[in-house]
């Protein structure tokens, strides 16, 4: 991976290195703790930093044959470091090779690849940088360049982090909480009026009706919005759209308040009432929306059971959700509250439902609706292309509002600069082969919207 | 876009030059109204002949934030224009960027690109032209070496103009009809009656049975092939299978004349019988048959209220069709009657499973099943590479019957350029790595076979 | 084709020609009658050797409209060859015509193109070489360098030719059975009662029960076992996972023995039950498991009514069985007995769903779970393409099983070469473009693994 790595004509190359290269980043979709941020978490380890939590991680090594104790379990950092590095010579064709050296290089200046007989050396020099004080939380994300990033909040979260980071003067990246009221959906979750509770006693509102139950979100997107959130997300996997009257929804709720049995079809009109009263409240706020179709969770029981969610056993779901969506943009839009959207499929499959249902609903502010970028599964250099394609076939890619790291480590941001060099070498095909006219001022200006631009139009948001 | 432009070999520019571009065009499926050819139409500026109607136009400027105004609405044809100027270059990577162009080119001799500051040259420039009388319907259809051509009509449009046309001896491109009859399979259809009405009327036969109905349709379709028809279509967004008795079809039909309710599962018994009823008609008559299978139309009520249809608001649908397909092909299969047949998916993904269902129920003729033609949402180098690799990979790609314009306009046939260009650049490759062996007769006759005889052909037309 | 075919770079030629070119293959999915190879069958012509038998020509012959009679009918063989030459040019694009080419070459040393101006010379030329006597099915296998095959095998088939394999000194080449028992999941099938019948024959036991019939299933596994199988498959084209009681199930079973009418319920729960029971059984015996999920089979029912099965009319399924996958590999991970498992899909829209799922059950050895490799109407370069790097970007392109000829032919072994070539130059590219670093004793262990040892130690077989 030299300097002109995935850059494979001139063209490529002076897009990335004139326009590419020295925007900043806007990491509009992360996993990061705001709390880590707000106490510029320090780390003992490459293992503590680097493995730790990471399931893209954790699934190349099961893959690879690993014990489990090598991977969550019991043993010492040092071995699970040299598990992850016995490892990474096997991942050749996946992105985690390229994110390791990347990650390794960017920001610790390895320049010679992870494997066994390399794993002490580059253990001692890292080691020694986290501890030189220098490479704490936020550290890694001022050296990315990171102006703004938005982080992934449940509504019943403390914004505690985030006010304190709002407030510190000492840090001037923009950390804005992203509102993600997965559960607001779920009436028929066994946790769904636990959390409920915690949303009323945040808001101090009893909620024992609809409207209170409304109130209440109303109020904690405002306490979200007072904070900077532009943003919110929701996580689709079941049918999302069959109409119900307002009334109807009252007694559905009602009915689940007095823990009586709710039925499947009474979750579908549910959650497709929430979905859509909150789409307008976000539309009435200004905030733009993120769905995100088709995941398909904790399929592995027996891991389940043993060390929870987000470990590595989701997988795609094979959902046909296009219907639904239709109409519950339509529905949005015929009142007028249509907001900004991002549509995002997990099964890459439907990226050409996508990218053309986003071109049934546009007006007025330019790219309103996106087919987002490639997600999880599909972050990799196929998936990127596929989904710039697509997205350039059947709507507009100058429009595009870019990459995020949709990550839970503070080392991901050189995926920015991978999906830029992929970026600025398709834009620089499309050049050299005839596609477009060689205009520098009009390229250099889309590449930097892809970048940051767009994105930070799209939400709204100054920066300084 | 210089002469060489996608043709990326030796071989691909051979084949290109010495064999595709001069072949004629057969587009023997757009949208073009026969009376314009007829009344050989003229055109006021621009605007009028190339914007108005153009809803692949108006998904890019609204995707862009153009206003509906400077859309579909009361803007002056100037100011129309201007937002399209503005919106080209935010097409880089639509084929919108390379139509636009081309057909600027090829019709007008314009070589600059169409960007805000070029719009009053070219506007002037073509605008002049255009009063000059010698660019008006029919002349866009001779320079463009089209040599035959498909009009869309439904079964209750007159044929007035296809007459016209057929003994108009100063004409000599033959100008069909494709006999498109969606309306007889809607059954549920609010305008169901009103519809079989009309088409006794043309046909001057009170249709009060089942028996009516067909013999209606049958004398219709005579009418069609007296006028040189040869092909049908089916657009086909809703199951399309389901065994029933004629006696029980019968009832169903008389349950609608007598306005009484049509559950869900009949009209499904009724699409099919129809459909396998008209099919068996198209074979015994020697027609081919098309079969457009996954859009989802008219998905915004709100501009579907305010503009109606084909105004840009149709996607693509997530539709399991497969087993319906497979049993409707057989059963015309078992009774000898299955005629040619052209099967077309909008969405990319089906493309495998049609692809492999062609070539079930192949005899015969060659190529008789075929795996049609890139459509729509497909209609751009990615979708045309996707559709012809995989029609090469599970079946003849040599007997393909090639490009349609699919088109409303009068100048999209350079869309046949473009196909040819990336059809002869994937032959050369072939050619260039060793997949085919070096016979420029042979292949010749391949290039000339998809650019127009296997259409030919396939229809059966005969061509001066 | 010259020797270079296909390897595009440095890297790539040399690692197919100092690594892949010379491993031994290891077939582990074909259908080749075990009794030819123990009979050692000599053929009359190509005909009898090439065209009898080999689905994907039929189909060919039809797309290019050639009359059944010189297919499967009662034309000579000459005759039918004719008509294959006659083909041969337009399947351009189309596998078929790789492999004619390369399985001309490699076993009779023919380098001109098949086409009816060379029909004559090369007819007379196998035939000769036929004659000879040398060219037997063992000494294509031989030739091939093919240390281990696996054959498809009926629970109710004899195993006595593989019997007389296994003691047979004079063939060292390991043909081991594979186990299919597709029929003991279909309940519903008219044939059903007559295989458990046969079952209980060949295992000396009157299955009266599920108990019985378990303890069939078993006996058989360990005769199976002990003629080398060490894997199972499963063709899977419907529903497979509901939960039910073994109860309940012992009662399906009851009734279906007593001729009474199953439900579709019925059978799902029933297909659910035999599969994990099966899948236990092989874990228990340390076998891997296939599932090869998404044929629609034998959908023109004209003709099979007249040829029967496997005779070109099936095709790929729009089949959703994600979730039916991951609960049974689930509830089987959960009882600690998943065995080994290759998944294969025949949709390539499917293709990341598999490879998805297969990292969520991943554990102890390398590449335990396999997203297999590209089967069928899939077997093409562009379809492992897809496959491989499906396979590298979700999960472990390093530890693929590779390839396999799913062949009834003695003729198909070149399509290992074919593949290698192709795997190479992917790998060859990754390398040259700087994705992977240039250490070819580490890939040359990549390479010569997808080739050979990783099939070779993932079913545990010995090689001498």
């Amino acid at each position: 991976m030299d300097e002109n790595y995935l850059l494979e004509s001139q063209t490529a190359r002076q897009l990335f290195f004139d326009y590419a290269k020295d925007m900043p980043i806007f990491d509009y979709h992360c996993h990061l703790p705001a709390q880590e941020i707000a106490d510029d978490k320090k780390f003992d380890n490459l293992t503590q930093l680097w493995l730790n939590g990471d399931h893209y991680k954790w699934r190349a090594l099961r893959a690879n044959g690993i014990p489990e104790d090598y991977i969550t379990g019991h043993k010492s950092d040092r071995e699970k470091f040299q598990k992850w590095a016995e490892t990474v010579p096997f991942t050749m064709g996946n992105p985690l090779f390229q994110w390791t050296h990347l990650e390794l290089n960017r920001y610790f200046g390895i320049d010679t690849p992870l494997k066994p007989d390399t794993a002490d050396s580059i253990w001692a020099t890292c080691n020694r940088m986290l501890e030189s004080g220098n490479y704490s939380a936020r550290s890694f994300i001022t050296k990315s360049n990171v102006k703004a990033l938005c982080t992934t909040d449940d509504p019943i979260d403390s914004l505690v982090y985030h006010e304190k980071l709002k407030n510190d003067e000492t840090f001037k990246v923009k950390v804005l909480p992203t509102f993600r009221p997965d559960m607001a959906l779920e009436i028929g979750h066994k946790s769904f009026l636990e959390w409920i509770n915690k949303l009323g006693d945040i808001e101090n509102i009893a909620i024992n009706s609809l409207e209170d139950f409304y109130l209440a979100l109303k109020n904690r997107i405002e306490d979200f919005h007072a904070l900077g959130c532009r943003l919110s997300d929701h996580s689709l996997s079941a049918a999302f759209y069959s109409k119900a009257s307002e009334e109807e929804i009252s007694k559905i709720f009602k009915k689940r308040l007095n823990r009586q049995i709710i039925v499947p079809e009474e979750e579908v009109k549910f959650r497709a009432a929430i979905l859509s009263h909150l789409a307008q409240e976000y539309a009435k706020h200004g905030w733009a929306m993120q769905l995100h179709v088709g995941a398909l969770r904790n399929v592995n029981s027996k891991m389940f059971k043993s060390i929870g969610i987000n470990t590595g056993f989701d997988t795609i779901a094979n959902f046909n959700f296009i219907n639904d969506l239709a109409n519950i943009l339509d529905d949005l839009e015929s009142v007028g509250l249509l907001p900004k959207t991002i549509l995002y499929c997990l099964n890459p499959t439907d990226n050409y439902l996508l990218a053309a249902m986003a071109g049934n609903f546009q007006s007025h502010f330019p790219g309103k609706i996106q087919f987002g970028a490639a997600w999880w599964f599909n972050d990799h250099e196929d998936g990127m292309l596929a989904q710039m394609k697509t997205l350039a076939n059947v709507g507009l890619f100058s429009r595009f509002v870019g990459m995020l790291t949709d990550s839970r480590s503070f080392l991901s941001y050189p995926r920015h600069e991978y999906f830029r060099r992929i970026m600025c070498n398709l834009v620089g095909h499309w050049v050299e082969r005839g596609d477009f006219y060689t205009d520098f001022d009009f390229l250099g200006q889309i590449i930097k919207g892809i970048c940051f631009n767009n994105i930070r139009d799209f939400l709204g948001v100054e920066i300084d």
